[in-house]
């Protein structure tokens, strides 16, 4: 039995000095938790002047030194981003060391090394706090639902898209607007490109499937769109037909001819107000998971901040230290089933299609005539306002993404359509 | 590593058949994820002649014989009760074999003494599915949030009441008459005791509370009321207020002058409908957790029924035999708190009072009076009626439980009052 559990932390914002802060708070309860102390050695940080709030004399820029210390334990990493934490944590791992991240981008774009890199070393690599904060989520894919066939996760991952829609949708604002507001109350970053273009909620999108379908997926597997082109008049087309447009992960196991599938995307959908994603509003998180004898389960809490992702770290720090102490080793990856990704074209979705039409004899028919010839079923249509005013709108009955896709390009190429007011997936209805 | 773990099945009702027959279909998967395949080499029954779904073969009468097989790597137990079921358990987990259980009165009267035996022998006692059917709720309680404290845990987690509840809601039917209609529908047993009065939502609250405060807390600490008092008037009283009632279980973390308590109990109590939990309908059950740095985070999902159940217990399965092919042994009981069990007089909460009075001068002074003595303010106070149908609705600041009875004992031996025609908790405002 270990007398001590070496920790050695790299970053210290936000998470970071909340880690720090529980570490001491909650000693006497970690150490009985554990089965043994949990000791801070290192904080690796790039301007130690800035941290004033942690014991000086833990404070390193030299984070290769940290990582490379024989007396470390296990690495906790809360900085963020590929390069060099990628480096830095495979040699933790590579010289026996645990892992606790809450790295969404690197787990996504790369998890495959870090993991064969743990497996080989025989030591623990978890990321609970790299999806959805401190929910609760990473643990209960892997294990509690390790004896059932996951179908289906969809989920609000994202706090500041769901603030931003959260107030177009409250406020009738416009997606700059409702951008500055979010930027102004600290929900958005200076650069809100991660969030606003989707590479956040598609990187958890990726680490949920793989964990989801026992399958390596990657961020390049994700189809991914933002929010930025969602307009006022997107949102108020889905207030007309009583939905609210959310910014969704999607993590779809497919039967097909030849096989399962898995089709993985990161979007803005329509959902209806009824479906409880969509009372989930400001910068919370909630996760529906659908699995053949557990049925529909969801998840809900705080998907960010300082003090609910140190609840995640610190839960995979008690984990990873009690496995140090016992000399075991947690649930490593899991992607025996290697399921191929299901190309975005192929993917069934349906779409919300709102169009500027002339109202005159034969548009509908010629309308409908663009969707029938593409195979798309129309699931419903009606006309708003007349003359020069008309809007045709259209929910289409699932079906494969691309023949949606060329059947919007064919509409619009069409001379009595002015334009396509609105085009958007609807997710949360009733199966056909 | 072992060749095959083999796994004995005592009970193959419901759930059983369920767990037989997922088994089966799920082979491959689950020997992909456990590293060795599950053999069940054995089920016990009571009446053979009543299994015909389940291979002729495998069935025996004698559990006893079953579970002291040296073949045997782990027992699955789906039978429900104290014994014989608890002699079973403990010979299994004597002789070595790990233990995944669904038995919350097992679990809530004496699982000291099965965890006391787990750990002797370093083998897995594992009992998700004791709680909450399919929802994963336990291993976040004992893992997730293994590096937070949790302050509270309030949920629905029993469905037959909360049928029976929702529909007093919907039609302003009487308990009888819902209790009648959820017989009918087979969402209550033809003995409804435990769930009725309950004694099952109170063996939950005892197991979820001694996982988040890693005490030992049992049935008998748990105060328990049923539901079976629950009037039309009640239920009428609640929505004149915009509340709902629902039979929680509410285990709470409580600072006291002579250090932290646990306060744990079983009730049907008022809530608002603006609460999430007021929103959660049948046969459904719905979890929320507080925790320091976590925030508040919510688990909803299908509590009971047999594909649900059956998840949930070869999550479990999974878990500990993956355990079994490691040489391992998940987390084990995290006791070492021991916090004391608060009396539930000392326990604050609050009330809905509704007094039907005599309307004359005077009569709110002394029922405010009433309150006063024994230190209870009140929060809201509202008549409705006059004269002979005069009713006097109060909503009290929290206080002692005790304080509260007093108040109420008092209150009804006035000679203006007529009878506490309502008398509830009520829960989920926000705080004083």
């Amino acid at each position: 039995m270990t007398e001590t559990v070496k920790v050695a932390l790299l970053g210290c914002g936000v998470v970071g000095s909340e880690v720090v802060r529980l570490l001491d708070d909650q000693a006497a309860d970690l150490t009985a938790r554990v089965g043994a102390p949990l000791e801070l050695v290192g904080i690796a940080v790039r301007r130690p002047g800035r941290h004033q709030d942690v014991p000086a004399h833990l404070l390193t820029t030299d984070a290769e030194a940290l990582v490379a210390r024989d007396d470390v334990d296990v690495v906790v990493e809360v900085v963020g981003g590929i390069e060099p934490v990628r480096s830095l944590l495979l040699t933790a791992l590579r010289s026996g060391k645990s892992v606790v991240s809450a790295n969404k981008a690197l787990l996504a774009d790369d998890g495959a090394t870090l993991h064969d890199a743990a497996a080989q070393a025989g030591v623990d690599l978890y990321y609970e706090a790299a999806v959805a904060g401190a929910i609760p989520l990473l643990r209960p894919l892997r294990e509690s639902l390790a004896g059932d066939r996951i179908n289906r996760v969809i989920g609000i991952v994202n706090g500041t898209t769901n603030y931003i829609l959260s107030r177009m949708d409250a406020t009738g604002a416009g997606f700059d607007e409702a951008l500055a507001e979010a930027t102004q109350l600290g929900y958005a970053e200076a650069d809100p490109t991660a969030d606003v273009d989707g590479y956040d909620a598609a990187a958890k999108a990726a680490i949920l499937a793989g964990l989801a379908f026992h399958t390596r997926v990657t961020m390049s597997d994700v189809h991914r769109e933002g929010i930025s082109d969602v307009t006022a008049a997107d949102i108020a087309s889905a207030k007309a037909m009583d939905c609210t447009v959310k910014m969704l992960a999607i993590c779809e196991r497919r039967a097909t001819d030849g096989g399962a599938q898995v089709a993985v995307r990161a979007h803005p959908a329509m959902i209806p107000r009824s479906h409880p994603l969509a009372g989930v509003g400001d910068a919370f998180n909630a996760v529906f998971v659908e699995a053949e004898a557990a049925g529909s389960l969801m998840f809900y809490g705080r998907g960010a901040g300082g003090a609910p992702t140190a609840s995640a770290v610190l839960g995979d720090l008690v984990a990873v230290a009690r496995n140090r102490v016992s000399g075991s080793r947690g649930a490593g990856e899991s992607a025996y089933a290697d399921l191929p990704v299901q190309p975005m074209g192929e993917t069934v979705t349906r779409y919300h299609v709102s169009l500027d039409v002339d109202d005159q004899p034969g548009v509908l028919a010629s309308v409908a005539g663009a969707f029938a010839d593409e195979g798309v079923s129309i699931k419903t249509v009606r006309q708003e306002g007349r003359g020069d005013a008309a809007t045709l709108v259209l929910v289409t009955h699932s079906a494969p993404d691309a023949a949606l896709d060329r059947t919007v390009r064919k509409l619009s190429g069409m001379p009595f359509v002015g334009r396509a007011a609105s085009v958007m997936r609807v997710e949360g209805l009733a199966t056909d």
